[in-house]
């Protein structure tokens, strides 16, 4: 029942050639279609249409996100949900992108569009009968799957509440001030990961990254190999967060949105006591390495 | 909502001395008390008292399976649809046994007992301020958390109807005759990792093995290491599973009580489509390097 | 000055074709030439023309090994020393296999032949510029490099002897009978690596294995998995080596010879002292975690 | 015959009692012996009494290094080939330094004092009789053997010159100016390695690290670890170098002086072509995916 995962997000791009190339050969996704400005891909383990829509645009950035629930009829139960909470809702008439059926619409408090779907058309990923682990050929990155978004506003505790009220959504991490007063950031689940999505205090609407699954650490090292070999611009080279103890790279995509490819940290379920980090703590928690922040964290949203 | 996850097993042993040597030292979880002929274990991730209680015994074996569930109102709850389902339901009393609350008992149709319970006494992992990422000075293997277990019995379409209608278990794999009418084994998940429990067909009330979770095929490694230093009885030393994808070893407990390792595989959501192998491919699915069972495979059971 | 390396092998296949197909697209070398009933082979980061031979014959097993030496006069050097060791030399000619110089052939106490050659033509790895660390779409398992073998012989006093004393080989471990007379097996290094030839106790003539290096523990596990995709036979699935320390996979060529990859041990010096395995102790010192030979071990030679 | 290794290395420290707490407990060597100002160290998997002298003075840097040679009676020749090349050379008497033999010393074009030894102490690694893999209860970082070290200096074209006609060391890489004419930066091996030791073009006498094996990238992730729970400074967190493939972190002990963990990179012979990078390179050289050098990278020498 509920939000199964982060189903997609759709990103704007400047320029779409040259973000189908970086997004088909450098992360190594599939490409599904292409029609209208817009690119649709798929990760390789992933079983429906597209997981990652590009949007030809003037300026980078996030168009909206969108949380696949498990059944057709949540769709008015969260409706009515989210009209309770205050909350307005439009609906999204089926076909409206390629290959997906009706979905909810609303706006979270720190002006992010986010949309909530259960129909989409389903692809497979070819590993359902006597399969072998991954397939052959898997070019670039080539994470398994979508996994989680941050993105900043100023509302922080208003969009936390919202989506632990309204979705069960779970807290695994936060930061708060000093004073304990004020929540920084906060990082939240659904399913078993440590995140589906986190939120950082900041300018409203802005996306600071997205990140695709690796399996392991030396899946990181393989990513970093190709970014390198395909002069991609890093943000941060292969290190450990202290928040979720995942490993990570940040870079940039072709258009200057933060992508991020993440590996491991712990499997929380829904008792999971959250982990607080204080302000002073930040660096620690973000870099657990190096123990600092540098200027681009705060700084470069899309 | 429901079942959070494997929340502990009991398991019967010959010598307990021995027995909390070896899970202690070699698999390195916590001893977190002993009494009345039991010994409580966690492992060093896990929030609650124990997942892990032995009990010594003439012979070894499974002496019940429990899934904490979220709410302690859900034990009600399913108490009636486990009632509506044909199954009869025992009340097991706060305090039967250390550190734990009420819980309800029934048994599957392969003939193992199984209960549901919320209240357990939390301990807590020591990481939930400003942390490291783990503990310093972990012994042996050292697991962060229990992750799954796999009982034999001669009904596993029985069993595996029941967890899936009635706890909303969702299968991941199977393996089915050639003639694709009967069901050989089969993969359950709550959570969204691989497997919470799997069944496979042979004698009734037995146990293949319960498994630990591992972070990567390194701590695979480093787990084979610690069992060839102790001189621990390998049933299978590390390689893939074909199902579910992870990493893995096999090995006993002093008890002759089967032990897995398990890392890896993917992060299965509700409409995770489950993977069909058929009988003829068993060996690459259990062993996908090597494509054939050992002996032990279906007849070392405990 | 002196021996450099293993720098190939020339092995026996049943079958040109399918050892070529196996060879290239499962172990993942170049195939760098096929003539008269030959193939040669290099690895992707070696520089001379090939390091492996394969030439058709009615069953399998080595032709002969070769060590190159870093200065094309010490093959002279080496002809005297082997005299005056007592052993009878060939000269092989310039010409004589495909890209090759002159050599010397002369035959080890254990049966086996062995060449000396510094001249090859040398072909290089496309890295000298500028490089990224590997290069891109390598296929199958692609081994950097060949790393040693391991001959089948009942005098391994007097192989071990010669060639310690003719080429300072230096010992890096041993078993020794329980009464300490007798030598079972021998690991000699020139090269700052465990191995570059061991011998072991049987029948004359034979081939053990030969062994491809790789990277780290990882990369063994993704061998196997291209291993297990390929459906080649393995005799031993990843573990690790008490000699060593290093990690493995033993598995069969399409014809019946031994395969290794290799990973990891240690890094020894000139000065190392020999670690030393008592007969009991066999089963840990081959296969560390398991603690014990499978009959192939000590009966598939070829 | 001639150079076996670095075999140690005498580096000046600010604080003798907090060098020697972070190199036996974070870096993980063991503490063989202290007197007269100076600590020893080993580490765990080396045999010869230290390779590491801490030497308490009111700066940081080296004071010496030394490699260790074959064979005693080398201690005359190199002395001869030395004079013969112009160097001038000091005889150290046995017993000058604990547990040391004789050495003779000399200065490097670069300013840096370079000793040769042979006589030295053997303590062994306690793994040579049917041992396990690597000792129990290791702390800290825990690095098998000290790596090489790189060392600053103006005369780069000098002391390669020196280091390969007299020492017979090969050149694995080098990075060069854009005309082509001048060295700035050489990395050269006597063992099969990657580098022994490098040289930098700069103010002469400097050191710019030394360097700790590891034996694969999973532990690079360990170390950085335990460098972050340690609040050691980083230099460089986990990447690869583009020159020697190796992977690396980079970071400052409690003095300033820079240390390296280093695993990985090819197994170069003496017929290894060298790697050539052009002065435009030297960031991707240096730090493969990030390909830019931080200020502190040609700044902070000690």
């Amino acid at each position: 029942m509920g939000i199964m995962r982060l189903g997609r997000v759709e990103a704007r791009v400047l320029d779409l050639e040259k973000s189908i190339d970086y997004y088909s050969n450098v992360i190594g996704l599939q490409l599904m279609a292409r029609e209208n400005g817009k690119a649709y891909f798929k990760a390789w383990d992933e079983e429906d249409h597209h997981s990652l829509i590009l949007t030809e645009a003037d300026h980078p950035g996030l168009v909206h996100l969108a949380f696949k629930v498990r059944y057709e009829h949540e769709l008015d139960e969260f409706e009515k949900k989210l009209e309770n909470y205050g909350v307005r809702v439009n609906r999204i008439s089926k076909g409206t992108r390629l290959a997906e059926g009706e979905a909810i619409r609303f706006e979270l408090p720190t002006g992010h569009l986010v949309e909530l779907y259960h129909e989409i058309e389903r692809v497979g990923n070819g590993l359902k009968l006597n399969p072998d682990p991954y397939p052959e050929n898997l070019k670039g990155i080539a994470p398994p799957q979508l996994d989680h978004l941050l993105i900043v506003g100023e509302d922080v505790e208003g969009a936390t509440d919202l989506l632990m009220k309204v979705f069960d959504f779970h807290m695994s991490e936060r930061i708060i001030t000093l004073d304990g007063e004020k929540l920084l950031a906060v990082w939240l689940f659904r399913t078993n990961t440590p995140h589906d999505i986190a939120i950082l205090k900041g300018p409203n609407g802005k996306l600071h990254h997205f990140a695709f699954t690796l399996g392991s650490w030396n899946d990181v090292l393989h990513a970093a190999d190709v970014l390198g070999r395909n002069n991609v611009t890093f943000d941060v080279t292969p290190t450990r967060h202290g928040i979720t103890r995942g490993t990570t790279i940040y870079f940039f995509d072709p258009s200057g949105n933060r992508n991020e490819v993440f590996s491991g940290g712990y499997i929380p379920h829904e008792d999971f006591t959250p982990v607080t980090w204080t302000e002073d703590q930040l660096g620690k928690g973000i870099f657990y390495h190096m123990r600092e922040l540098n200027d681009r964290f705060t700084t470069a949203l899309t």
